[in-house]
């Protein structure tokens, strides 16, 4: 291939090529020579790599981040920020002073990892494995959706295709037959501590990509004119493509070039001042490379309000019911798209599958890819939401924290929360998941106990910003709102109450019917017991609490179906930590391992059930039995 | 292969194969038709190859299920557990009556998904893509350290093979070479919802398996004597093998058989009735299959005390350098294995892999099949450590909550918690750890502030039983404590405080260095301010709060390195949640969105500093600044 695609570059590309190449190599070394920290030495492997993209085959217009037609350029091994920054010093959108005197640097946008603090960065790397999942996501908006000619480009390390997500990632680049996206994996054979499994095995690196669905090409990665052919051809491939680019980790600075221990270490003065010179000194090289073709005008559709689903009172409907039905209304508007886990006809997404087969991307049992594919549909201005039961987010949580550190907005939807699920057993229990969801940044965290209340919370997730995490409940419990009823996020309900009450009892999702029925039989006592549904655990309705505070002496029973630690309880603690009034919080969730049983046998065995919180509300006012 | 195999097999034997075979498939049938549900076409899919694996080549003394010769037997696919239990039944280890009366009953073990409470199940599965990860632990530990001649065989499902938690198990399998690892892939070709990515593309699984270095047998799935070949092959093979087994869902049972929507759906009982009828009605066949050679008597070394490091106090050591040295120190005891996620020049577990090569397993980039390998090796007994940054333990979250469920007992470590790292920023940065991990079945949270109390909690991590989680801090701080200090699981320290208290500043980990600063400065000022280092996290030391709420007419600041939901101060407020006295909780942790910078600038941009702390008291106190 050398020789054809040698005529395709004259010597003077060739020279102004290997000179941009030797100014990212320098710049990568003076910022973080400067900065005293970071990843010169995985900068210097792909710099030749990333020159030949940028000059020759980007199309980017640098000036308009936000242009639809731009191509997507992600540095899935983001430790390698200090090229990426020297690209954006090259192609004009930073300047020198700005990349080599605040890298690293408090106040930065230019962040030890890429955030998009940077307009031209898409989405926070640095956990590894997870800038190609998003890319496919990015990548399935421009072919299924958007029907734009964009490529997306992702700088992978050799690393991380330990990652299993890795693997997620390239199989459904193969499924979805992703034409418009590329992998660049930069095989400089040096992890961080060592040698990487295949080392420099280039050949079982293409089996493994080829077997699953991609064309690979394997190449010298510090070659420029294999590197232009490569992604010449991956531009053009019928199919996603992977470039096996065979590198030095190092390349360029004689002293350290293909040497181990040092991964993740900035030159010393002295040492970065024999490299820059080696290299041929500083450069203000300014690369122009091919701009997009103009998108056509995005024809955005007037947004038609959705016609929500109505429900009757007291009918029994599951909130994962209400889910795939207010999905289904939203879906009127063309911005909103579906993932879901291969559980769709459980999360009831199906219900939107079937009404817009071509905005529903089924994922299969990949939760990382599920996650991260949101992520990349919100890159380009969808609004994503993604299910699955409860429990297998759990395997997405480092997707979803990084999708809280990219400020993405996505929502999600876990299905089979807690013990009420019954008979499958806690592998399916959804039970640590408000305490997980909670904990990621910028999220949003709610739990309707009905299928009206659900239905109008989905509603308000599709422009909400942010990680919105909706968890619905299997079974059906009544309806108890009105379906003109206002559920904003951030409020609650108050479903019983009245001037004698003495004791709050405090849910969310099923545990709300529970307290329902404890309020029925205390009154039935003589105990007046006001009810609050919490559906909006994050943020939470301080001001009803300190109400209910204020009205019953401080009289609380929170009851959730979740474990004891994170959950609704300590939503409620947390949001009257600072509370000058004494409060007595009776907490109940599932102290216990559950195991298989009804939803009632489990709920009552967890301690959540009705007696366990007409037992609560005595224990708080001093009553037994 | 099946010509040469069928001189193995008598017509008598092939008889009794297919019997045993139409014995699992109808137990199946009636246990799931009479709990109601259940998953009992994934179970006749595999009927035969369960059959001819403990007719022939599973090696297991049943009635000594604790015997370290043993194979294993693992489901990955935990949905097929009706025939899992149908073969507990053949075998002899449970009886007919409680097979079809018990299953997913409440209070039986015959649970819904399979777990440990049954003695011939390793480990908990329903989370698909798991089972396999874990059979590499337990590989690992009979290949590499007890050198037993035992066998895993993990069934999985053809949807798994989705899971990129798979692919980071047969490529381990691969890389270390596991010869005693047999992966039985039941591609019957459906999912939950429909067919699965690769249906019946038995060569593009087969090439995927090869590349990531296992040995692919394929077979049809149905033919009783190609999978005694087969079977026989993989256990005599020199490295991992994969059978890929052709099957149809729901084999034997026409009306259901090889067609769609029937997953997870138990046959009605006029369905059932002419299933079972057709499969020839309910048998009582025992099998008795071959038994393990018995194994030469563990001999267990006196274990040594460990010599743990010492430190001198005031000198600034990171925790994480402690984690490392106490690691070596508690190596003395051969059953304490080590493993790292590519990172341990990072969490210096290579302290532990310079003296114990032996006892050390690399698994680079992929954190969930880290935590699986633990998993599998403390099914054989070991006490595993494993570790890496704190942020990169969220990608195996659902592998330790499973592992939870598993009742596992394991050790693992988070390195570079919180805005304390510094320059790397957020993607680096562990800030929901404490909330996800205290959220964990059966765990431990401890996040010691010193080198001393660090390695003192290493010691007791050994034999503590559940998930047992250490956070560490990139940083050196100073050595608090002297050596012979006892740091119980469940206690605190009280570094400062006497009879004017007005005050609690209550920390853990780096936070403890900043209320000791703070505390300096508000003792200049004339306030009293108790100091408490609550290294144990979960469980909490309860009363030394409560003595603080009483001591110090209830002003606790709560500061942690964390964002602001289910961490420290989570865990403090609930366990004050029925304190009757009042009591007001300042809590401090990180509200924002970090960035780069110093740990110093950091902490102060979070408003965890000391300064914050101050003011935080002073607040408390009705002072202002």
């Amino acid at each position: 291939m050398t020789m054809e695609a040698a005529r395709t570059l004259r010597d003077e590309e060739i020279h102004q090529l290997g000179e941009l190449a030797a100014q990212l190599r320098v710049d990568a070394i003076r910022c973080s020579t400067r900065a005293g920290s970071g990843h010169p030495t995985s900068s210097l492997s792909a710099a030749d790599l990333l020159a030949v993209l940028i000059s020759r085959h980007l199309r980017y217009d640098w000036a308009d981040p936000d242009s639809p037609a731009n191509d997507h350029l992600i540095f899935s091994k983001g430790h390698a920020s200090p090229l990426l920054y020297a690209v954006f010093k090259a192609v004009g959108a930073i300047t020198d002073q700005e990349l080599v005197d605040t890298y690293r640097a408090f106040g930065s946008r230019l962040q030890g990892h890429p955030t998009p603090a940077l307009p031209w960065v898409d989405v926070a790397t640095g956990s590894l494995g997870q800038g190609l999942p998003v890319g496919v996501g990015i990548a399935l908006a421009g072919q299924y959706l958007d029907h734009l000619p964009f490529h997306v480009w992702v700088l992978c390390g050799d690393s991380e295709t330990a990652e299993g997500s890795i693997w997620e990632a390239l199989d459904k680049a193969g499924h979805y037959g992703l034409r418009n996206l590329t992998a660049v994996v930069d095989v400089n054979r040096f992890g961080q501590r060592g040698t990487t499994e295949l080392e420099w095995d280039l050949d079982t690196y293409r089996r493994r990509m080829e077997a699953f669905g991609c064309q690979a090409i394997v190449i010298d990665g510090h070659d420029l004119v294999a590197v232009d052919d490569a992604l010449r051809r991956a531009r053009q491939a019928t199919g996603p493509t992977v470039l096996l680019a065979r590198t030095l980790k190092g390349k360029g600075v004689p002293e350290i070039e293909n040497k181990p221990d040092w991964h993740g270490k900035p030159l010393k003065a002295d040492l970065a001042e024999r490299a820059v010179s080696a290299l041929g000194g500083t450069r203000q090289i300014r690369v122009t490379g091919p701009r997009p073709e103009p998108a056509p005008p995005a024809t955005a559709p007037a947004a038609e309000p959705p016609d929500l689903p109505r429900y009757d009172r007291g009918a029994k409907v599951p909130t994962r019911n209400a889910y795939g039905d207010a999905l289904r209304a939203v879906g009127r508007r063309p911005d909103v798209v579906v993932l879901d886990g291969e559980v769709s006809d459980s999360t009831r997404a199906d219900r939107f599958a079937g009404a817009y087969p071509d905005r529903f991307f089924e994922m299969f049992i990949s939760e990382q890819q599920l996650v991260a594919a949101a992520v990349g549909l919100q890159v380009r201005g969808y609004r994503p939401f993604a299910s699955t039961f409860a429990a297998f987010l759990s395997r997405a949580y480092d997707f979803i924290r990084m999708a809280g550190i990219s400020q993405a907005d996505i929502a999600l939807s876990g299905s089979h929360a807690g013990v009420e699920i019954g008979a499958d057993g806690p592998s399916q229990m959804g039970l640590e998941d408000l305490a997980a969801m909670r904990a990621v940044h910028g999220s949003t965290v709610l739990y309707p106990s009905d299928a009206v209340s659900c239905a109008a919370l989905v509603a308000q997730m599709v422009d909400r910003k942010g990680i919105n995490y909706l968890r619905t409940t299997r079974g059906g419990y009544p309806v108890l709102y009105d379906n003109d009823d206002a559920f904003p996020v951030g409020g609650s309900k108050l479903l019983r109450g009245g001037d004698d009450d003495r004791v709050a009892l405090i849910g969310a999702g099923v545990t709300v019917h529970n307290s329902l029925a404890a309020a029925d039989e205390l009154a039935r006592e003589g105990i007046g017991a006001r009810v609050i549904d919490l559906y909006s655990v994050k943020p939470l309705d301080r001001d009803r609490l300190v109400d209910a505070v204020r009205d019953t002496g401080g009289r609380l029973v929170v009851v959730e179906d979740h474990y004891p630690e994170g959950g609704l309880g300590s939503a409620v603690l947390e949001a009257l930590a600072d509370l000058p009034e004494p409060v007595r919080v009776a907490h109940l969730a599932v102290g216990g391992l559950p195991t298989s049983g009804t939803p009632t046998e489990l709920m009552d065995q967890a301690g959540i059930g009705t007696g366990a919180i007409v037992a609560a509300a005595r224990a708080l006012l001093g009553k037994t039995g």
